[in-house]
């Protein structure tokens, strides 16, 4: 999941993001790094602060692959 | 989540596709109803199991739309 990389593009911090979510920012910081295993419920919340579709958050970005 | 619909596309009974994730198959029913809310592991593990990527899960097929 490239939750980090699309935060970044809207030029959110970690911190802006967990308020938007309604989480700890330690809790989005380990979903960020892979240290943590969020349910459903929690990816579909993450999407909705992100302003995008759940499905984006899986898509890899043609900059990664280049 | 479509795990409904891509498992009766490749003609798995929910039985056969617990068998393949490990899953209870009461849980997989409840995952496809909507009425669990599967971590990101259990997520990838059905994904997977479908051999589909994650992002194909949250893509909304033209035959739903139409």
């Amino acid at each position: 999941m490239r939750i980090r990389e699309l935060r970044q593009a809207i030029g959110l911090s970690q911190e802006a993001l967990a308020d938007q979510a309604g989480f700890a920012r330690t809790y989005l910081s380990r979903i960020e790094t892979g240290g943590a295993n969020p349910s459903l419920d929690a990816i579909e919340t993450l999407a909705t602060a992100l302003q995008i579709n759940v499905e984006s958050l899986f898509v890899v970005s043609k900059e990664t692959l280049e």
